[in-house]
């Protein structure tokens, strides 16, 4: 069975840039509590920076974990909600913003070490561009790769897992899908450098998530994490799994045992108007629905990838309909 | 229980603009023949002009149809295969072309009375624009109203269903949206104008079909007919139905039911590279699998849309896979 | 000449569900002062509700308008900030919020009376939905209408434009693009009900917005109200005009123009991270470029959309270019 | 100033899967010699497989260039056209057809030797998918690598460049975008294998192009061709250039000039109702058009890139508009 975990600011409060709250602001220390003792199945929890997790609260944060049998599945450093990033965090064009930030990723890349969290997951939002015409890519990106491999090489026993999406907040992002995500993970020539697929920000790519996993495998296994959650495909809506799409996430889970996944499945929602912690169990349970049909169906699955045949997957897919 | 058809057409050669053919080219007669033997529940068949029906062979077809139990659902006339019509058939610029596609609509006419065909399926497919810059929309807008509401004056006693679809082969179609079309419809002033939705262009234009019928139903029930497939949601992929989306389609026989909609639920897929009877087979058996749901559930989808609760309709939704 | 007007709070503090503040948050006057002083061409200004304008400045801010010669060009009820109106103003399922937003929309009409703005633009921002199968389509369209059509019968002389927009904050907007937004205009049976573009909503939407412009002349004169800005084609980026797109800006002037369109050309954006009077007034001087062209070839493009062809279409343009 | 080149088949018929012909269909003879007489500034024609250069006609072909000063820039080998191609060429599960589809490769890449044409621009359109849960990524993709590394191998002396696109005609391509198409080039470790850019087909991506030539750039000038046409964004509408977009091609005739590209400006439009020559002559104007403004302000669009500030690029793109 797969290991599941989840981001426990998800439990918290969410906005939008219409309006500033849609529920209350629940501590990090109550979130972890209602995670503990409502949502289902959970080995792990994701922790943002800052928010849940610093130098003042890591060594307490850690015994809290370890004393519900929870591990940190990744730190995710923030670098996207002070208005300093506002035009990027190790790419901007300011170099005492990029010290920061650099410095900043180590000073978190350090509380991962010090409370045995194995990965960060480095979703570098603000690091991208909005308008033509104004931004020298290479440069940019020059300093993205020294940064990303200046940090790796500094934590050689930590994971770095590059979170992609196509935009939001920023109109174009870095790290924008798979492929070009795996060139600026092989770019540092860390092999500690990888790639998170979160399978909302992979719809709205136009990637189709299986081949995601495929493209991770073939470049050595780069597939480091996974967040998962569902949207109209238009954008990050950042919905329950499963309330839109469902064989996207059945072939998902299919290819991610296929190729040897070994990481986590955590869930990473906004649930805007949602309860959060009804909104996120409801993601596992659905997952879990889904992955339930993969080991039950394997071999199947197998043979009609083999066959080629969609009128046949479709019979397949018929009888898992009630 | 609903009322099952397909479009003869689909069952035949298919081709893009890369290659003339995926497969051989059948007859109408032998498409009929594979129809009636081997696609279950079928109790109507939908003919296109020209190639499927013809003043010639319009007789025979009728005993053809009679003596196996179909009804002709639709005539589609064909106002899209000719080059005279590239650059549109009622709306083009060219007055002589204008009144070749009306009397060509009024021929259709005359055969739809002649067999006993209740709706003409309008898709005017080259009914649009490429440019920018280019195009009287006001002009061609108040010709393409005269021309739908002339045919719908003469042929009182039919109906005339208005196919919309964003794009293709025009950049932009007239009849884009539900709404648009609507209000297409209602410029002619006549109660047998109305609106087919293809659920895959609806999906294309970025609505949600499901609020499409009740567009439709607000209007004045003028949806009158349905054509069902499947696609990836960017472009009109004509899939079979159910191997890409399913909440959709159940959502949508809700509200089929609950508005009151006595049309066809008609099969129009183009199985580029799939056996034509299968796949269009299978489209019939998941579309009555979502009707068979929504009969069982119904009083619970309602009080679902009643409750306003994302993670209610979730957990609803999970118990439906197995 | 065109009569210009910008939103106020343009220039204010800009946001994401990311970033709480880009900027610094100037107070409406502070707001208004800069305006005044530094942006081009403006005759007119909007306000929004509660932030811009209340009972208790109405009298005041009246009195600045009138002192620097600027009219009031819209209220913008605030129906999108507050949590309370998180799953719909006038459509929520919960009456008494329903009541509050509809008395809210009285109490801004009566601001609109009392400062001579003849014009509330109604972007009902939080009237949709986000999930499949938990929206009564039928009965909340049934209180948008109710609602919409009350308040428009109490204030027969003002005039409501209903401000469409795909999705953003909610997944689906009622509201969403011109044609359903004229139905919804047009069942409320008043004449003074009609509808606004949002040049960046139209282009999510997949509308070419000049022939949205049509449509809605074509309903009769139900255009009531402009904003501009830019976007890269698949999400609300609400950017500097004529950053991306330039024909398309052309086409719709030429349009405005060609049906008579009297009311204002407003800029609508969001700076995220731009000098917000700069950007704005950039956005400005190239809706007048656009404007100028279009005076200067007001004849030719009329004979080219008559013409119907893409390469003189592309050699007028080409010659735009220096 | 760069190479302008065209597609000679484009000169020729056009059809979709709704009409067989919208116009004539002239020879390849015919074809050359209307590009010769009238196609301004072309010093390349590329020529499609089996259409235009066959081993029959290849020793004619290459005099009737050379007589009028004309280089073949690109042979396009056809593994589009034919059914048996209809579900892969070289990644087709029948081994008989991807030995087949590459035996084909081989005998373009002999007439491309014979010829003196230095590049073969591989526009995979078959291989790919449609429908989830039929295809075995893994599989297909090794035969992907092994087909191309084994043609590169062969021809040492050639340029093998492969064009991305989404999709169309499958649904899903397996060169689909810039930089999973750098990563199947990688995979071949040979350093004759490079990339296409189709502006039209990275705009259906969702990339931004002058991106994707910098992606091209890092990954060791990889970037080996350019085919030029505009779109309206969501789809390969391939229309005349600067008859939609013009700022993102002044960046990208920048990036290629920054970056260092030496290949060939090659048109690759479809001019489904247009006079060929006329829309093709078109796009070559618009691009040395753009070419132009690049050349003139090459230094301040340079500063432009340092100084990350829409609006000082919004001042520059504005004065070039008359």
């Amino acid at each position: 069975m797969n290991k599941y975990s989840i981001i426990l600011g998800n439990l918290g409060n969410t906005c939008d840039r219409f309006c500033k709250g849609y529920k209350n602001n629940p501590s990090s220390e109550e979130m972890l509590e209602m995670a503990i003792r409502k949502i289902p199945h959970i080995k792990g929890v994701e922790l943002v920076g800052n928010w849940d997790i610093r130098k003042d609260n890591a060594k307490e944060m850690k015994k809290h974990l370890a004393d519900h049998g929870l591990e940190c599945s990744s730190i995710i450093p923030d670098t996207f909600s002070e208005s300093d990033y506002g035009k990027g965090s190790i790419t901007s064009t300011d170099v005492r913003i990029r010290k920061k930030a650099l410095d900043y990723l180590r000073e978190m890349s350090e509380i991962a070490l010090e409370i045995d969290c194995k990965l960060l997951n480095l979703w570098l939002g603000q690091d991208g561009y909005d308008y033509l015409l104004t931004t020298d890519y290479l440069g940019e990106r020059e300093w993205l790769k020294e940064a990303t491999a200046a940090l790796a090489r500094e934590y050689p026993s930590l994971k770095f897992a590059l979170e992609y999406k196509p935009k939001e907040p920023r109109n174009f992002s870095y790290h924008a899908r798979m492929a070009d995500t795996i060139l600026a993970a092989k770019e540092t020539e860390c092999n500690n450098v990888g790639v998170t697929i979160d399978t909302g920000h992979s719809f709205v790519a136009g990637e189709n998530v299986s081949e995601a996993v495929v493209l991770a495998k073939r470049a050595g296994d780069m597939l480091y994490h996974m967040h998962f959650n569902d949207n109209h495909g238009s954008w990050d809506d950042d919905m329950i799994v499963g309330t839109v799409h469902s064989v996207v996430y059945i072939e998902l889970l299919f290819w991610l045992r296929k190729t040897g996944y070994k990481g986590w499945l955590s869930m990473d929602q906004y649930p805007y108007r949602e309860d959060a912690v009804d909104a996120i169990s409801e993601s596992i349970l659905w997952v879990r629905k889904f992955e339930a049909i993969v080991d039950e169906y394997y071999n199947e699955i197998e043979s009609l990838i083999k066959l080629n045949d969609a009128v046949e997957t479709s019979r397949f897919l018929r009888k898992l309909i009630r």
